[in-house]
């Protein structure tokens, strides 16, 4: 069932040692099909260099296995909050990367310093407050992700402009059309998150790109406008 | 004879450079048969592209050298001492690596900042004081492992759920159910200390993760209620 | 046309990813061909892994593409002010190279703390203002390489003698004689702004390297009384 | 002539990028013959993968050519002296490695912080004081090599006992028992100088290890009493 969505989720997280963003088995890619509800996700604690296509796990929804003998990854539920909220992403990816998840320990933003981040952020990249102990105990891996969710609102953040998010204490979250273009946002956001802490340590007072240049870069990359790449 | 358990943990100690954990010939790692009282561990001062599985050294738990025409690790006093007070051990690694051997030149514990640390290590990991001057002449490896089973016992931190410490001036040692485990330890410790390194840099007033989030990512890992990996 | 020329380019933009200076489709290499006043450019947003030498775009110095099915770099109008203005010169780089990029983040030039620097670069590396968003408005890449000839010649830098320069929030542009040599830039300039950045971490208060020494290391590499390398 | 000795000058050249101390031609390493009081030592600016054994060049004591078509390293001066100076000395390297060439930017010594630095330079690695014009224009690269034996003569610093030193603006200069040796030296320097500079990241207030823990490992390692290694 789904083997082609399966093969693909595969795939994607086999991208994420190639990039350097994990270690062992931490980190997970998903990616969904929206006509059946589905989606498939790798599964929790295994190792990247044992991962075999069929070991996907399919999840719909609600959180429930519709097919797979290995248990899903632990954030699954994160990621079902996601695809719930953000109707028009394909695909969602959790990582350790050190950089990035350098700025989740600090629970602070990461401004927009230059073009590389305005080429793919519009705007800093948010991170979440933690999660009080009543949400955690709640249910943690879903409140995290009803909490991405809250957050985007209440800051009017367009997720389809920011495209990852941090959470304090924790890591980042990515997502995109699909599972790749989750691990490519995730590449982007480690580069991203690097150069940041290397300015502000070349110029503590260092300020945020100008809002036109931010505009500028954003734009000449998306929307209808654009002109980077191909047509 | 304990053919098997030197190629464990030959195997082991090929995993550090692998890991980049260790320069030249830094770095020791061992693992102990409990039922013979007998640890195999590296020779000192080898390269590793030229060890070889013979070459382990088997020690007793008085720090005598039971087989091998090689002089065990110059830190093999150590490995007893841990063997001796930890008895539910079966591995044990010492390297040099950098972000953790750097916290270890300053004297101070790597602070929990998230959970990347809390998936692993049950709270700070702390940094021994470094032995005195009658300490170190009455016998520096060995006394180096009485300080760390006394701090434990003192500061009351369970070794099975901080399965590492720093040694001021000098680096880490690790452990685990057997030599390979005690590696991975390893890794997740200079993980941990690289990001811990960022995450001071990126906010020097960063608190610890909230106890209660530490203690949902240590449980969910380990113990009755765990629900991350395979069952 | 230009097939060699073309072939060249190609294989220089081949070394960005090779060096580590890019990150995707991030940068682009030119170099030009005086007689007939055309260079050739990587075409935008396309994957190294997938390049080809005849994907090569042929541009004119009025920016008009001459020949290539594919859309040249968005920065192509940058490289025809620098290709108008600095009549000697034969190929200019961009990229976005993460110690390069962080200190263009910061607006700071790269102070010359040592002969490293001093041995390709003779004084600073200037790092140019941001554009206004009226020079932005009209023409944002134009107004890039206008502003860099413009600053060159204001503070009076020798475009041969200093062969990069920092774009505030943006990143590193590199020229010399050939594309080759822009990219052999880049990767000089990268290593010197690595460098500059842990200098001013260890010693905060660091001051440039003197003069007299400055002279002496880029003058033996440098003009007829150069004596480092073969004659 | 002297051909086992130019195919050892190779090896230990093509180490450095081995080891990732240099970058396209940067670095150079020799040794010498003491019986004749000829060296070997690499071309000025040749590439390290177009480098051959016969390359090398023959060199005496005056810092003479004795052999070879291609011209000496332009360091070649700063070796003679110290061959000279130092009889039991058999290789010189000199890098511009990344960590150790911060260091020498910032003109501090490099700190004993622990065990790892202890081990193999018994006290601070030092850095000379810039040379001064009329040194300079005296004779760049034979003053810099008087420099670093009157300042290990001033400073009552054996040179067996502390291999390297800092050169202030420029980089490290290592020696040891032969080129390979000397090598060894640079790449240890090159951790040494990073764990120094994370180690003050941490913590600025750091002191350096006490004295009797330096005492303990350098003699753990060297001269009659050690005991790390095989005998």
């Amino acid at each position: 069932m789904l083997e082609e969505l399966k093969k693909r989720v595969y795939d994607a997280n086999m991208l994420l040692p190639k990039f350097g963003l994990v270690t062992f088995t931490w980190g997970n890619a998903s990616e969904i099909d929206r006509e059946s509800g589905i989606f498939a996700i790798k599964p929790s604690g295994v190792d990247y260099e044992k991962l075999k296509p069929e070991d996907m796990v399919l999840v719909d929804l609600d959180g429930k296995v519709v097919e797979g003998s290995l248990r899903p990854s632990s954030d699954t539920d994160t990621h079902v909050e996601l695809y719930k909220a953000f109707a028009d992403i394909g695909g969602v990816v959790h990582t350790h990367s050190s950089y990035a998840t350098s700025w989740a320990q600090t629970g602070r933003d990461i401004p927009c310093y230059g073009t590389t981040h305005a080429d793919y952020f519009y705007g800093p990249v948010p991170c979440m407050r933690v999660l009080t102990k009543e949400e955690l105990d709640a249910g943690y891996e879903k409140n995290t992700g009803v909490l991405i969710v809250e957050e985007f609102k209440r800051q009017a953040i367009d997720h389809l402009a920011v495209t990852a998010c941090l959470c304090k204490n924790h890591g980042p979250f990515c997502w995109g059309k699909d599972a790749t273009d989750a691990v490519h946002c995730a590449v982007v956001l480690e580069e991203v998150a690097k150069m940041a802490y290397r300015t502000e340590l070349i110029h503590p007072e260092v300020k945020p790109a100008p809002q036109y240049l931010q505009d500028k870069h954003y734009f000449r990359k998306h929307g209808k406008e654009a002109y980077y790449g191909q047509a």
